[in-house]
């Protein structure tokens, strides 16, 4: 397909595709003339892959080539993850924690096996640095329960890779699953929040008042 | 305390801490001379805290600026809460999820007492939308299981609230802890991956080659 087509199927605009082959986020097409080139079904992919890495991904254009690079390398799958890993971590480093936080997140973290370069060990560290510098509590309990659930995540995020067939549907699982599974995680925990808050504070649904003889209408 | 001793006990410079002022960020001191202030603890706390909503925070200053009002406020925390669940949600909103979307996570979320305008609805629908168009398949066992995890840490999180005493100390941790919480699951998360992924595919820790006769002894 042609250019214009190639906007079409994906809903990206036609600078943004050009913008995205400057960048070597997208492989030129074949060359059919010199001012025409065309494109297929794996450009159709990629575009939608790239919007979602620096979109909902929250990706900048530098660490989405290095994912893609990962993607259409021949490198192992457990590297990819870990290219992946440290992308979608670029937001959380650098923050800078300390000795002190980083010896809380080593006790938290015992047990698990894990390398001391894991990038989400110094990332922890740094936020709780930062949540305690706020004058907010040591919270073990909070912390302690976070992890538990980030390990039942982890299973999760590992069964979905294993689904997939071949090394490149699973790079590409791994990429995408990482950079958007936060933000779906972050959603889901805001509803989640509103849920158990209205169990706890109006444990029975308030009933309308037009609904009054029906007492089984469920509140909206 | 002077304007250079508030920089020193936060580690924010005098730049910085202007910039709050003139944003509204931090009330301003107690004129002491037509030229200088005097500043307090309240100051030193409000500081930390705006650094920490603007850094792993990953706030916008307007944002920041809203959140701050709430606290300050005398709104009943449930409207604290909500404010905050906003603020976090910023950066997922606005995505455009679509009515397919939007259907699907209706279904995930059903049985849950949430409202329509919850923000994790519309947000849960952008990333689904945007990962299921990069050509990952339809993935309610990952939906599912990340929902159940996001309702551990949600009764963690109102734990954590209902342990303080009092409505401001009540707004601060909810405003810091709805802030920094993605942030610090993401960071262990990272973690978790790696150690599920380790006890799949390395389940025997290799013994170290220096330490063959102690067969006890813990991989780093």
């Amino acid at each position: 397909m042609r250019m214009s087509e190639l906007s079409a199927a994906t809903g990206a605009p036609i600078a943004t595709i050009k913008y995205y082959l400057r960048e070597g986020l997208l492989a030129p097409g074949e060359r059919t003339s010199p001012n025409q080139a065309n494109y297929g079904d794996a450009h159709v992919r990629r575009i939608r892959l790239v919007r979602a890495l620096l979109g909902p991904g929250g990706l900048d254009v530098a660490t989405a080539k290095d994912v893609v690079a990962a993607i259409d390398s021949d490198l192992p799958i457990n590297h990819v993850f870990g290219i992946a890993q440290r992308a979608a971590s670029v937001r959380l480093t650098g923050l800078g924690g300390d000795d002190e936080a980083l010896a809380r997140v080593d006790e938290l973290l015992a047990g698990l096996r894990i390398h001391p370069s894991n990038p989400g060990r110094e990332a922890a560290a740094a936020v709780i640095a930062a949540f305690e510098s706020t004058g907010q509590r040591h919270e073990p309990d909070w912390y302690r329960r976070s992890l538990e659930a980030a390990l039942v995540v982890a299973e999760a995020d590992l069964d979905m890779v294993e689904r997939r067939q071949g090394r490149d549907a699973q790079a590409e699982t791994v990429v995408v699953g990482t950079a958007l599974g936060d933000a779906l995680f972050a959603a889901l925990r805001r509803a989640a929040q509103e849920h158990v808050s209205t169990l706890r504070y109006e444990p029975v649904a308030p009933v309308e008042p037009d609904h009054r003889e029906h007492p089984d209408v469920r509140q909206h």
